[in-house]
């Protein structure tokens, strides 16, 4: 439906805000029919949040984890298949050998896997009497930056935490990412003070789309999600923002935009390569 | 009078949002009063905005710069020594040979000028019907990253367009600066879409403080500066705002807030270094 040259430069995303519980079958079968919903509501891609077949919850990862070839990849894979629609399956417990790690799996419009992010930052903080989280204690870290190349465009994809590392994102733009999305699930404290911000000076920064899908906030959770996944345009403009409860939400994604804001103000062209540069380490 | 051990952690900032006018000797002697009433009303260090001796346009850079023997140097440096403080002095077209910059020079108690800024992103913008500006047309960019050391800290200073560029201020807070002081004047576009989110965004990833002096708003000028001038806590937290007219802000920079939030969300121990790091190219 989309093969016109122009037409070629909008495409639709749905944000989907789902409430996260313990029952992780409930979970799926929450995700697969938002993922229905989305489809026959014109998305292209289809955004879950993070961890959302599982508590966000150290002492639930391992026995929530799977592999790539577990029921949650293989009935998120269908579900794409079935609606024809790219899907970025938030993240879960990923188990690989003894290793547990919290996985984003990118699936295309066939259902096919075309990429998988490992979260590269632990999450740990904190906050006396307040919050305190060690994802460390029970989780590795993944070691790739990841952007994936779709019919639209490349798409960077990072997790929660990740957002904190502006030199990530920065690399995910130069890798000519223009849309970067986020699966995340900032917190009651750092969710007030920091999300909507971040978020938008990503975008500000490295003149691209970003769309941030976090959990809807369930106050019986132990970890309670802030909520307010958001779809924000090169120019750091808010175009779509959720509540903090269950629902969906959709924007489109205009590549045009980018080129205007780079010719506005050329902040890419800009940068003293001559000065500094991030240099990338290969492991 | 700051000698004792526990109170060094702690110090005060005048951020002069003067008006800058077309007359320079009245732009030098607005400078001259404010920091004499910033100095008696306690601050410790005293902060002007960009080109504070000189009308933000390109044409009449040439014809108000002078080099570090000129006018303005010599003037402000005996005011900050009379005064006994530190003084951040914007910026003023700076010429050396045939070359023109947009340079910060930075004061010491004794008037002593114990490091100097020029501006190392030029600012280019062009946005059809609303504003154009090409800071190349006239000015030369500067080569060196700015980080002095005073009896409190280590202080970053860049200049307006270069808060864009989160590289730049990322490899500040490695060198170890804990407030970064930006002279700046954004505009009617940029300010209201970015002044605020980006000020604040630099605080929180970097966890440092962050000082931002613009002129005031002057709509007889050529380039209408935003104001709102202001310093933002390691948290993001805006300490001080100021609105749009001329006046002074003072503010409190507690440097035991950076290790308390770095303890309760270690960012910068957590950045993948061995994935990515900012490599310094030497000109």
């Amino acid at each position: 439906m989309i093969n016109i040259g122009d037409i070629m430069m909008k495409f639709n995303l749905a944000l989907c805000q789902m409430n996260v519980e313990e029952d992780k079958k409930a979970n799926i079968k929450k995700a697969e029919s938002m993922i229905c919903a989305s489809a026959k509501n014109g998305a292209d891609f289809v955004i879950l949040p993070e961890m959302f077949n599982c508590p966000y919850d150290n002492s639930e990862f391992k026995e929530y984890s799977e592999d790539i070839n577990g029921e949650t990849v293989s009935r998120i894979s269908n579900v794409a298949k079935e609606n024809g629609v790219y899907v970025v399956a938030g993240s879960i417990p990923e188990r690989q050998e003894k290793q547990l790690y919290n996985t984003s799996f990118i699936f295309n419009r066939k259902g096919e896997v075309i990429g998988k992010h490992r979260k590269m930052h632990l999450f740990n903080i904190n906050i006396s009497g307040k919050i305190q989280f060690r994802e460390s204690d029970t989780l590795s870290a993944g070691n790739a930056i990841t952007v994936v190349d779709t019919e639209f465009c490349k798409i960077g994809i990072a997790i929660c935490y990740d957002i904190r590392f502006p030199e990530l994102l920065r690399m995910m733009a130069l890798e000519e990412a223009k849309l970067i999305i986020i699966p995340a699930a900032f917190n009651m404290i750092t969710g007030p003070a920091h999300w909507e911000e971040v978020i938008r000076v990503r975008a500000i920064d490295n003149q691209v789309f970003m769309a941030a899908c976090s959990p809807a906030r369930n106050e019986k959770s132990t970890y309670v999600a802030y909520g307010h996944s958001m779809l924000v345009d090169p120019w750091g403009t808010i175009l779509e923002k959720a509540g903090v409860g269950e629902e969906i939400i959709y924007g489109c994604v205009d590549l045009e935009q980018i080129e205007k804001v780079r010719n506005r103000l050329p902040l890419l062209q800009n940068r003293r390569t001559d000065i500094y540069e991030i240099k990338r380490n290969n492991l």
